[in-house]
């Protein structure tokens, strides 16, 4: 084992006895067997998790990780690449959606910028300086092998600090002008897929821009092809948050913390680290599917069920905590409903 | 205006001014336009029925109404008729689906049985009386005129009482066991629609019982022919509490309350309220798309936007109950983000 790199070590796997309980549970609550849907099968998800008959969700951590990307000066982004930093002073004083999510649902939420062109300079922010942004991947590889792995490590750290702090589920953020542009060379990279059927407008681009993004992912996959593995994508095109979220994702995996992942570029991550670590798919809960067209095909590979469908592509891992109250409401029908027994009700007939 | 029923009374307008305001407030929140899908849209509705440029709902209604069925006779249902009163026990010691969902979101619940076969005797459930259970529609009309109309009536008081209380938004809930039948042979009456796209197994019937449910749908539909109006659908194939349902949402509409609709029961209510007065359309939410197959015709023939697709099917209200913290986020998103400007963040790029 000690030859493998860390992310190739083993999951934590499922607690089989626990989810056998809580799907026993689910049969004798009040209700039609099945009628809560989706509910029930999150809950039964969370049991096996968690180790547990009634699965809770008090301790709920939101990462934000973010970095800069050389491809933007491709012209693939509607906003300046300035609006990174901003966006993490916005993340820390409490008005970003992120934030807004975080403080009216009591998580905890934490900022860490791998690498903005310019440091942020920012009280709450760790600063973990990996690079000033990725390179220009239509260029070259957007990070070294050593850049690649400091950002994973930053993930994993978060992940080992969350689970000796006794977090339950993990929501990874991302903040970095350009990255769907980046997302979506994963997808194509990654899925094999046609370029037209997942590249979109990101945060709002017009037609030129979105011919703009796609130009340069085409040059990007042209010069990067070849086999590869998910690692050499990621550090081919990926950004340093996202090889961060990978890194987070593997790390919440191997502590035994449930992930819920967010939007196209979380997903993307969440597909690297499947393909790195195949035990990560047992640790991770999908939020939403949004409107960047990479996404649903990003899902697929996944074979995920997605909580909402609300035609969100924000980012920052709002979409994950919009869904995390229907996976505390889960939590509190499965665990406080009555059984037949108890409320001395007639079950169905024979 | 005297003539007409207190039904036909008008209800009340949106505010185009708080919507205008809402639309000009989001618009300047960090975040691309757009971004935050469908719960943009609820946010600036809410605030067009609340009149203010910031919605809040933090004052929230349950309200349950129960009725048993005649038609529970041709072997409709997979839970015996007693269940309806059991249940009613169920909500108000806490064990029940809705009241999980109401007690962690610190809503108002109460009770009201219209009529159920002998009654419920239960402290803290309003007793009605207004029948003992509907009559078999397969063999004559399930209400009198007198009976729909103390139905509808039971719903607009709750909906005055609610308004004099400051509720800023109420859920109706239903309980009768048989209620998804009256439900889909209403949607087949008012959707003119085949009968075979519109009958599910409702809480959980064999093949054996959907088509015995099919079958009683069948000989109400032949019974009942001709060219009817909503009123008249209602008294002939409706449920006590599908009766008070409309009366809710006409209530609230006319109070100016907004109305987060639940499941099949509910959407056949919906359609008939906004049949019988179409200013009540404006005050509509729709929590969800459920299982029941009935369900998705009656949401499409009100143009709704469900919010979540859980595959749920229980009622009880227990979708909107799910859906309830959505509403309340995305209240919450709009009222406490920060525009471009305090934030001093960029806009988009030129």
């Amino acid at each position: 084992m000690t030859d493998l790199p860390w992310w190739q070590q083993p999951c934590r796997p499922l607690d089989a006895t626990a989810e056998a309980a809580a799907c026993a549970r689910q049969a004798q609550l009040t209700k039609p067997a099945g009628s809560l849907g989706l509910l029930e099968t999150l809950a039964v998800r969370l049991a096996a998790q968690q180790g547990r008959e009634k699965p809770q969700l008090d301790n709920v951590w939101i990462a934000i990780f973010a970095g800069d990307h050389g491809v933007v000066a491709e012209g693939v982004s509607a906003y300046p690449q300035a609006v990174t930093v901003q966006m993490l002073q916005n993340f820390l004083a409490g008005g970003a959606a992120i934030s807004v999510l975080a403080r009216q649902q009591n998580a905890h939420l934490e900022v860490h910028n791998l690498g903005t062109v310019a440091p942020a300079n920012l009280p709450g922010v760790a600063e973990h300086g990996v690079a000033a942004g990725t390179a220009n991947f239509i260029q070259g590889p957007a990070m070294t092998t050593a850049q690649c792995d400091a950002a994973l490590a930053v993930g994993r750290d978060v992940a080992v600090r969350a689970a000796a702090e006794g977090c339950q589920l993990l929501i990874g953020g991302e903040m970095g002008i350009g990255n769907t542009t980046a997302a979506s060379a994963l997808a194509c990279a990654l899925l094999g897929v046609q370029l037209e059927q997942l590249v979109g407008a990101g945060t709002g681009l017009d037609s030129d821009g979105v011919r703009r993004k796609r130009d340069a992912i085409q040059r990007a996959l042209a010069l990067h092809a070849g086999e590869r593995d998910a690692y050499d994508w990621l550090q081919r095109l990926g950004g340093l948050e996202i090889a961060a979220l990978v890194g987070a994702y593997l790390g919440c995996a191997q502590q035994g913390i449930t992930v819920l992942v967010d939007g196209v570029i979380c997903t993307a991550a969440a597909l690297i680290a499947v393909r790195l670590n195949p035990g990560v798919a047992d640790w991770l809960l999908f939020a939403h599917s949004g409107a960047e067209p990479g996404h649903a095909p990003l899902l697929a590979a996944l074979d995920a069920q997605p909580i909402l469908q609300l035609g969100m592509r924000l980012g920052e891992g709002s979409g994950a905590g919009v869904a995390l109250p229907l996976l505390r409401l889960a939590c509190a029908l499965h665990g406080e409903m009555a059984t037949f027994a108890e409320a001395a009700v007639a079950g169905k007939l024979a």
